[in-house]
């Protein structure tokens, strides 16, 4: 299984416009037949530091929700509101 | 539910040494009745690079936690063999 940490950096004055595209992005990802797990979650600290933690059964199934028509459509609407580029990490459970 | 991602960088000579320490911490830590989730992953870019993907029913779950024989024990273990500070981020879910 293949883990994601995805981290979105927003301006303060944008955190409301992003929320309801967070939340369209966030309920057509869990329909998606490949999606293990796909939450959202703030930053207590930073109101617009947002982190997804993401689990795919693999890497394609990862590039095949990075080509969905949700995806292309919503994170380019998001990302337009970034103050910094938003950082990713590709993770493996610990091996056992 | 509060949730939590925990990073740690170990000295890449000192991976192996600290993975038995990580295993007994997941393992306790899994035990305290208040952990709900208390996963640890590694990044596939960096093997001495390890995320915890952690959620608790509030903070003072968490504190608990963090004071626990297990975690005392272990925590200071692993961290002896860092490359640099670990990082926390303290996370709510979404608001819907």
């Amino acid at each position: 299984m293949l883990k994601v940490i995805a981290q979105d950096f927003i301006k303060p004055e944008a955190v409301e416009i992003v929320l309801p595209l967070y939340r369209e992005l966030v309920e057509k990802t869990r329909q998606e037949e490949l999606c293990i797990a796909y939450d959202l979650c703030v930053d207590q600290k930073d109101p617009g530091h947002f982190i997804f933690i993401e689990a795919w059964p693999d890497r394609a199934a990862l590039d095949a929700h990075c080509a969905s028509e949700h995806f292309t459509r919503l994170v380019p609407l998001i990302n337009a509101h970034q103050r910094q580029n938003a950082t990713f990490i590709l993770m493996d459970d610990l091996p056992v």
